[in-house]
């Protein structure tokens, strides 16, 4: 049976840092730039284009006979950018064992049966996480890390909402959820690894 | 800092078996059968009444300025035990590091920062796991498994959101939330307790 982790998570809530280390302990590749440079290769894009457009989501997205056309003209581009990246993540996992943070990788990938975390925090601990990542010289303040936070997470939920019927972030839909509030990820690491051994050795 | 573990669970889905395994592992004393003994002599009445009464919770409660009288009357008896049950569980976990499984601890003792799990399943997980601790003779069908299931847990979290802001099942609220969905709790149990250790060594 294919190993497969998805990690999904709440921006700033170190769910990218937990998927790398998991990757280390357990020796399962985390697919991260692969996924990228495939998708750039497979649309003959700019990947900072491609990232940029993955990011904002798709808005309002509705089934297409709910659109108008505006809407359509709007969204379709990025749509079309999705289905390039299920296609991709699909080949991947087809492949080999692998690792993915984010890209809707829980519900492209149900049908392999992934183990599926997902990493959220409350918002001061989110908003300290994005500072310490912040580049030297840019100080944003709360309020706008705290606007930047909501609003990638608003776009990251209602893409999900496009190709599942599970809600992003409803626990329903993964195996462990992760309160990362005042945790140090490196501790957590290994024993969310264990965790997904024995899932694996029950699945 | 005294170390609380509180497990909230969805009825059917392991929460009470992962408590006691939790006990056993961290030496930590589980309390349910001392929460009844106590209640019981504090309200001076019957121990089998006190469970029944605090299973069905307060339907539809609201706050007093909302409600009719009748629905005070109907609702007082419950929420009388409710408070008695919350002074018990303060003064046990005043005195001793413990766990508790459901009660409503995890809003009860908020201020003492227990670490919280929230235990869930899907529903055929839960019904299969309610069939097998039915007693010898006792057939329900799955139907009349899942309807008992339903009430028991909208109970759980109409109560629960009288005393608390967080409502009951939400993942903000808990630290970890585990899906017990085809998972052996035996084999989890001592994961969990260890991510415990890596929480109280920090909190």
């Amino acid at each position: 049976m294919r190993k497969i982790i998805t990690v999904s998570r709440e921006f700033g809530s170190g769910g990218r840092e937990l998927g790398k280390r998991l990757s280390d302990i357990l020796g399962i590749e985390y697919v991260d730039g692969e996924i990228a440079s495939e998708l750039a290769k497979l649309t003959n894009l700019d990947g900072d284009y491609i990232g940029k457009q993955l990011e904002n989501g798709i808005c309002g997205f509705q089934p297409v006979y709910a659109r108008s056309f505006s809407r359509v003209s709007q969204s379709s581009g990025t749509a079309m950018l999705l289905a390039s990246q299920h296609k991709v993540i699909k080949e991947i996992a087809a492949k080999k064992d692998c690792i993915i943070v984010g890209r809707g990788a829980d519900a492209v990938l149900a049908g392999l049966n992934p183990f599926k975390i997902f990493v959220y925090a409350d918002m001061p601990s989110k908003i300290m996480r994005c500072r310490s990542r912040c580049a030297d010289g840019e100080n944003p303040s709360d309020r706008e890390l705290e606007r930047k936070i909501k609003e990638i997470d608003k776009a990251r939920k209602t893409t999900h909402g496009v190709y599942s019927t599970r809600v992003w972030g409803d626990k329903e839909g993964y195996d462990l959820c992760i309160n990362t509030t005042e945790v140090v990820i490196g501790e957590i690491a290994p024993l969310v690894a264990e965790y997904a051994r024995t899932f694996f050795k029950n699945n």
